[in-house]
């Protein structure tokens, strides 16, 4: 953080706490008595109540979507890019909402809460939660927050699928999805990345079945591995080659040199890896890995998006990124498809990028200019 | 295995051993004093030694690359698709030699080998091995079997940088070189998913900083993690969608259902990963993709590949396939055009297939005419 604020920050942000004591009925059949969600949200709403946007987060998000929670942090929230006064999602003029996930480890009810049967940690038995039951509990916080309707829904990736579930779950209940580098459901590939992530948690012994609090320890040598394994899915080889190459962070290749060598990459990977592991909870990335693995927009509808997406009543936004290996274009493609043989409004753009799936979170002008321009049209629909 | 041998096979075969008492110095400056190969042969040697042709293999194979060793087995060797009588690589006219490289775990000397100076295993002591080393190896084994000069050196992916090194370190040595699915060095991501897999392995706890058979056990958790990432990027994002889609192997997604859900692609790459962590040594798949990694065909040629390729005096036959993101089609162009600025004889195909960078172990019709054609006119230029 500098010592001021830049002018197009939020600035600073202090998330707050809904406490739902009505109890909630999962997708798995399980009840939850009772649970809380944080979050944060920037902007004013406004008389009528039709500017909120509701910013859905993916799988290592949290509510801390832009700003600053104190003046010493060093990076403000993870969409501070494109929230802010002037910025794409524009906060002179849009309510912006933005929770973290039940079942997360930053504030909302999750695995590390106490389970109020037993007066522990939950743990691995906090009931598995689909992308469904966090779009009911984001309804609800509409509800205690006295939005009927959301001026648009936003989301990437993980938070992509929670936007297109939300447009045919509350279709009423929202005028704009916007759908940025995600999938009507994941691939064997994403599947396959996913439980080598998993697998890497669970064999690490600190583990213990998942409870590792319990025996006051984490399995962060297994957690590290997982997003080892997760942050080169979200980045191009291109970028990697760009931002490492083959370069060396020690040792040489000096003949006759029985030196360890060290590549770059290798360090930043592990550093992240680390990083990583000292923030999150493993029993969550479980929990949120599988919901992205269960996720099927369509299963319901006899597997035809086309007949999912005839329930929906908002408009469509859709972008996806040309390197993103993970959610390729082609997955975003095979949704608007969809979307038009639904007979449904919806624009779409394909954004140059040479940084994988990451490119929904970072700087890139072409994607700046048409993401402004989308929420740009929303806002003006409220003045007309 | 059948009750009788397929006609194309090669048959029974019995691995062999050099043991060869020369000390070697390697790349990294450590000596070792003495060391066996193993390897297997099939077809004859001609009478004045023309025939004879090197398989070189990658990071998860052996020696044993056709034929069975028992009637009892239920596979051949992992390249039986293409050599055998009347395959691509005939047994009829070729005299096929086969080493399990030096740092393996299948029978030449490597971590798992008993180190002489201190009556223990070598485990994590044993000198790091390049690329350059095992070619130096192959070299004694050819002038132990007294063969002067290879008709062809082949390999696939590690096996083809073999090839490649080869043809730099022993120009006079060989009159093809049969390059398939590889790349004159890894980029930033393949290097990342390799540290990825080491990472698995040194955080399994039976680890123990590589000295895992002193303590009796095995990090076979972390070796079947380190096999499934590897096994993921083998496989095209298609081949996985033909081959699992998103089949479910247990459970099912009836709403109020709390039962686990597991796809079969996730207990496919939990299999995969079992069997291969009962097979192989940890300390042999860190040494072997440390190898991988610093493998750079043209570092000391200034890093210019041209040069490199100038030192040549073979031709070159280089193959690549259309779904492989592991060694992509693009990384074979790249060889290709060095090759041809190095005025070298090159031919190139790149084949149509949903497979993967496992393509060039599988049967493919185009692959094995283009393969068989190259490989015929090897034989007829020695009938010549």
């Amino acid at each position: 953080m500098p010592n001021t604020l830049p002018p197009d920050s939020v600035g600073l942000v202090t998330p707050q706490v809904m406490h739902c004591t009505e109890p909630l009925t999962l997708a798995s059949g399980k009840i939850l008595d009772e649970y809380q969600l944080v979050y944060e949200t920037y902007g004013e709403l406004n008389a009528n109540r039709s500017n909120a946007v509701l910013v859905c987060h993916a799988l290592s998000g949290s509510h801390h979507a832009a700003g600053y929670h104190r003046m010493e942090d060093r990076k403000p929230g993870w969409w501070d890019n494109y929230i802010g006064p002037g910025k794409a999602i524009d906060t002179n003029h849009f309510f912006v909402v933005c929770p973290n996930n039940l079942g997360g480890c930053h504030g909302s009810t999750g695995p590390t809460s106490i389970n109020p049967a037993t007066g522990e940690p939950w743990g691995p038995d906090f009931p598995k939660v689909r992308v469904r039951d966090w779009v009911h509990t984001q309804a609800r916080l509409a509800d205690y927050l006295g939005i009927e309707q959301w001026a648009a829904v936003v989301g990437g990736s993980l938070g992509g699928m929670q936007v297109t579930r939300w447009a045919l779950e509350y279709p009423e209940r929202l005028r704009h999805a916007v759908v940025i580098a995600s999938a009507m459901k994941l691939s064997a590939q994403n599947i396959a990345f996913n439980e080598t992530a998993r697998q890497a948690i669970m064999a690490d012994p600190n583990f213990h079945g998942g409870r590792y609090l319990a025996h006051d320890t984490h399995p962060k040598s297994g957690l590290a591995v997982a997003r080892m394994i997760g942050h080169i899915t979200y980045l191009s080889d291109h970028a990697m080659g760009e931002k490492f190459g083959r370069e060396l962070r020690s040792g040489s290749f000096t003949p006759g040199n029985d030196e360890p060598v060290e590549f770059q990459v290798e360090s930043y990977l592990r550093y992240q890896g680390d990083v990583f592991a000292n923030t999150f909870d493993a029993n969550s990335y479980i929990l949120m890995t599988r919901a992205l693995d269960y996720f099927d927009l369509a299963r319901e509808y006899d597997h035809d998006p086309v007949a999912a997406f005839s329930h929906a009543r908002c408009r469509f936004f859709v972008v996806s990124f040309s390197t993103d290996w993970r959610f390729p274009a082609s997955r975003s493609r095979e949704m608007v498809n969809a979307l038009m043989g639904a007979q449904q409004p919806v624009t779409y753009v394909e954004i140059e990028s040479s940084y994988g799936h990451d490119a929904f979170l970072l700087p890139n002008e072409r994607y700046r200019r048409a993401f402004t321009l989308y929420m740009a049209r929303i806002a003006r629909e409220m003045q007309s």
